[in-house]
């Protein structure tokens, strides 16, 4: 129950986000919805295609579509206002790639794979709606040029895989490999850290 | 053998689509062929990844390779008499979304998913090779810009299962939804319909 | 052993083009890797999943992950002596589509499929690395513009089912084709050669 509740919200804010920037590009409605859809569930579909879990997992479970269509209409009829909710999206979003990145490691050792590839499952879970969206805008996509978003997923996995060996409760260690994620995040964004750049600074 | 004459007419205009947008492009003969190949079959090939359906639909029929291959090589030849046949080329492509949204619906009932994600399928196998078509050609896919391609498709669909408590034959529910497509799509060119904007006009 | 030399030398020459894209692309140094991974492994991933060998082969092998992490930390931190290194680059790059092609036609042909869909099962391989690599760095994919890459590894793959009639040995041909691929991409790259223009001149 409390998983899906913080399932919903990152598929809200997901969601949102795509709206968003779909808008930016004076889309028609069809694709604000396609944008939006593709933002909360590429991640998790790519996953599954790859470690072969088909019908993707948004085809079994209509709870996906349905969020995702009210909060397109939320976003695009309240698009004026959004800007005063930046902060409660970017809470949303935080949380929501937390628990994408765990439910990405889960399915990976559901499936039986090494460590390294659970972590890349849950970083690809968190991070890839957000790449598939900006391919699909025609945009060189952002987490590729200036956010910490992966980072957090991939030492968020490091945790849960680092820890594995002194905790017993698998629980535990999904909720502490979250928390990681979050607190990275948040405290990135506050501070405005980045990853150091490869170029110099006048280039 | 009605269907597979609609079905290589579909591939056909889609495959003719495709090579008229590479060759706007640019491109060389092997970026022409993959262009008109992922046109004609990218919808299809990606609902058949997502459910699973693999090896994918046309590495099972070699008349799709063979149908593809000859409309290219017809298309870069004759490229300067098809504007001539841009009515036929029309028509050609209308009944064939109409059916490939209907072949679309059809697999999603037999992999026995939730009539939503069926006429999900059915509007991705009918409108996704253009998308793909125009990302692979680095512009912003034009269904999600002005064009009502995809509303047909659902709409085409939802006719589908409104009418299921109605009627026992499959075929002839698969034939009107078909049909409600087609109609649509000729409509809304016809009488220049297209969905409302989300955007003033003077913006 | 020495196949899986081979394969090793071929990962990293293609993880290292994809290093030099995307620092071009002033992307930060989690961009950098993910261009380089899927460069090296684009190809073979889109493969396994179009047949439904899931999970996909990198998955399933550590040596790739690594390999390609090596790769690229030793491109980004020699990018400014790698130019004298370009020969060899292009000799590894040269020889990985061979094998690339290869390993393409083979698990084509041990999911039973026709000799048409090995070919391109082996040209997809080798050529779509670079293809999603472009796509996600916003570019339209150099090899549909004017490489006769894709040509070599398609002429490869006739070569194998040509001589398949005359040959009972199967890794001879596998080797003939191999050497195909290779030979035609030298001569090409050596004598300028490209594919014939569809477009006249000065247009």
């Amino acid at each position: 129950m409390f998983i899906q509740t913080i399932d919903i919200l990152g598929t809200v804010a997901f969601a949102i986000s795509g709206v968003l920037v779909a808008m930016n590009k004076k889309m028609d409605p069809f694709g604000v919805f396609i944008i939006a859809f593709v933002t909360a569930v590429g991640g998790g579909t790519l996953r599954d295609v790859l470690i072969g879990a088909t019908p993707v997992f948004w085809m079994q479970d209509m709870t996906f579509i349905l969020v995702i269509s009210l909060a397109s209409v939320f976003a695009v009829v309240f698009r004026n206002y959004i800007k005063h909710l930046r902060r409660s999206l970017f809470l949303f979003d935080t949380i929501g790639i937390g628990l994408y990145t765990v439910i990405g490691i889960e399915k990976g050792i559901s499936a039986d794979l090494h460590p390294v590839i659970c972590v890349t499952l849950g970083t690809m879970s968190a991070c890839f709606g957000g790449v598939i969206r900006d391919i699909l805008c025609n945009e060189i996509p952002v987490i590729f040029r200036k956010e910490v978003y992966a980072t957090a997923c991939i030492l968020g996995g490091l945790a849960y895989f680092g820890l594995d060996a002194f905790l017993q409760d698998q629980n535990l260690l999904f909720l502490i490999a979250g928390a990681v994620v979050i607190a990275i995040r948040l405290v990135a964004v506050i501070f405005k850290i980045s990853l150091p750049s490869l170029y110099k600074k006048n280039s």
